[in-house]
């Protein structure tokens, strides 16, 4: 891997490579103290981010390296009128491995073409998240053991998170899964990103949450994003369309799992925070240590 | 001490055990070099911050640690309608410590209940700045080698500033200290806070400056707070209601101090800074060492 | 060297001296990982900046510095009134080495005569940036071992970029230097400038790039900054004014070398990357060397 700027681009292998690197890293962490000792990174984020850049700061700093880079694109050379490209070539001198968010489809590409450091999507468009995707299918494969032979629910704006094209993507790389796809009508998977799955996964596509969810292995909500939005009346209508609380989930199985890339809103209600079933805090935790392997593979 | 999110909490013994290590790391710094070695500061400043934030990231770098966080709330999860408790679940899932500013009242108990490594207020509301009492208090007892018997006056906007709430509050902890708090009458202590430190603290309210400020042993000026005032005109009717210089200091003695948590703006006319009872910046140099006192208490 | 806050306070052997250093630094960056262990810069970026900000803090890191500071006001004390002066004094008790970026003339002097720690400018006014005029010098001194006896021509806004009269103080320190001044008549240099570098350094004034550039072993191309134009139709009259591609650099030695402080808009078109004329990313890199030698000389 010198870049890794979509999860289609890792075979099986590489994602379960990670996955059980991530594994020996949390069990372990002190062993990898000092892996990026005199390295440093650089977080350019050119759209906002908490969670996705802290714990990618939080990944780099537990193995020893040094961080440096903007959070905030209104203080970088962007607004200057700096191409993607040359802040890339600039990052490149200055680091030894960049993390980037970008709100522009492709900008993972462009970006990887000059770089001379490794690259990696923090998230890019509203299609590619790869570090999202790798630590969602850690945290899956901590609870069932494997990767292959799940049924997954999808629920909410299926349409502008970029996490779930990047899921999919991951999920249909091994055998046998599932995923049961639930959004407001407006809100659906697009059409292409279908078509990259079809074959590879199976799914359906509905509106209504089923009344029985005691088939399901894992339950992935999603916020619905109020700055994807043109309109505002259209999201104040249809960010509470789902809304998982305990008695939604009376029928799912104890060791079924809610996820949730966070941050939520209201979708997922508070007192199912103390359900055996919530694992999105977990989720987010795991997080430091996907990335922690992923940039332990990266970065020498 | 899990949490330090009010002065209230601390016992008389606990604020002296702060103020004498901070005394200790103060003479011998060097000593504590790798005290944070390997361990992770969050700094979550949902208000912006400048000396409080950087004393901080000052004082855990001296010890060896390292810092994530953010500055501005517009780079952060909360602009996406994040819930303070859930922002403190994710950063307790990154880090060994967290630091938060935050406008809210009552925002430090939220968020205290949710962390699950120590948490700092770093100001909250308009009542609770608990380091800098301590660092307040550390600056009055390396002057006066006591924090009781003393007489203190308050001089400014003390009903929006949340540095003088915890610093009554620190003072009545101590016995003998007497206070005078001289601020326009728009701007006078709340009752509440009063009501608090009745029958601990020896008080007295007034608008106009003593003629004579031989008695006292501290003056604590404070700035009037343009960012609080919801009307523009009031503020500059009373932001120069008081400006110390050196013929209001005339009748000083000596060895009186006059502090300031700084920023300061026409509060403390600049030939004051030559004074001997200059001590501001002082005062915020303590802050370093007091910070480490704090977090060498709170992290292990 | 206390303070940095002028190119024109160093002499030529103090040039020499840094340009030096900071290729022995290159030559082996191993031998000084850790030169600044346990010391902290804080940088004090009151106007945006990316390459500067960033390349400082590759630089400190890399020496096994630790950083802190801000790099947006909107987050600092100063939009609460406070003077640069009192910023200055709390930092330096945070801090061993400040970097400043301010966009006030004389900032940098102000600055300097309260800061107790060493005080580099990072681009002050419209006049001061010395870490560039180091950087540039010395990307020039790689490429042809000296800093006399060059012709240099320097094209775009002569005016409003600070880098320009830093990196003319810098030639005029050393013999036989000439410069050509290609800009818009609305974007000359500035007259005081002109009369400074008087006698010292050989200059000419024009509008139109010369047909043939064989004499040049330096083009040194700048941006039209936009953010520096009160009036926005001048602007887009003006940006496009030079734009350097291939066919312009048709009659240049291959030795001749192509330098922009960048970011670069539509100066220099993308097919210039290729050929052997770019230095400009290379003089980017430079800077991480420049600024390793320039705080290895100040910082104790």
């Amino acid at each position: 891997m010198d870049h890794l700027i979509s999860i289609k681009h890792l075979s099986k292998d590489e994602i379960l490579d990670i996955v059980q690197l991530a594994d020996k890293i949390e069990k372990n962490p002190s062993e990898y103290a000092d892996a990026m000792k005199g390295k440093i990174m650089a977080n350019l984020f050119f759209e906002p981010s908490t969670r996705t850049r802290l714990s990618f700061e939080s990944a780099f700093l537990r193995m020893g390296g040094q961080i440096l880079g903007f959070s905030d694109p209104a203080a970088s050379s962007s607004k200057k009128g700096e191409s993607i490209s040359d802040t890339i070539r600039m990052a490149s001198a200055y680091s030894d491995v960049i993390v980037m968010r970008h709100f522009l489809e492709g900008s993972g590409v462009v970006a990887s073409k000059v770089a001379s450091v490794p690259l990696i999507s923090g998230g890019t468009g509203i299609q590619e998240h790869p570090t999202q995707a790798l630590l969602d299918v850690f945290t899956i494969w901590k609870e069932f053991g494997r990767l292959d032979n799940l049924t997954v629910g999808l629920v909410g704006d299926l349409r502008y998170g970029r996490t779930i094209p990047s899921l999919l993507y991951a999920l249909s790389k091994f055998e046998n899964n599932r995923v049961f796809l639930y959004s407001p009508n407006q809100l659906r998977v697009r059409m292409s990103i279908l078509s990259d799955i079809d074959g590879k996964l199976s799914y359906e596509v509905g509106e209504k949450l089923p009344d029985d969810l005691k088939e399901f292995d894992v339950l992935y909500v999603t916020r619905v994003q109020k700055e994807r939005f043109p309109d505002e009346q259209m999201y104040e209508r249809l960010k509470d369309f789902y809304v998982i609380n305990p008695s939604v989930l009376e029928t799912a199985r104890e060791d079924m799992i809610v996820m949730h890339p966070l941050p939520r809103i209201t979708e997922i209600s508070y007192d199912v925070d103390e359900l055996p079933q919530a694992r999105y805090f977990q989720q987010a935790k795991n997080g430091v240590w996907a990335r922690m392997a992923i940039l332990y593979r990266m970065v020498r």
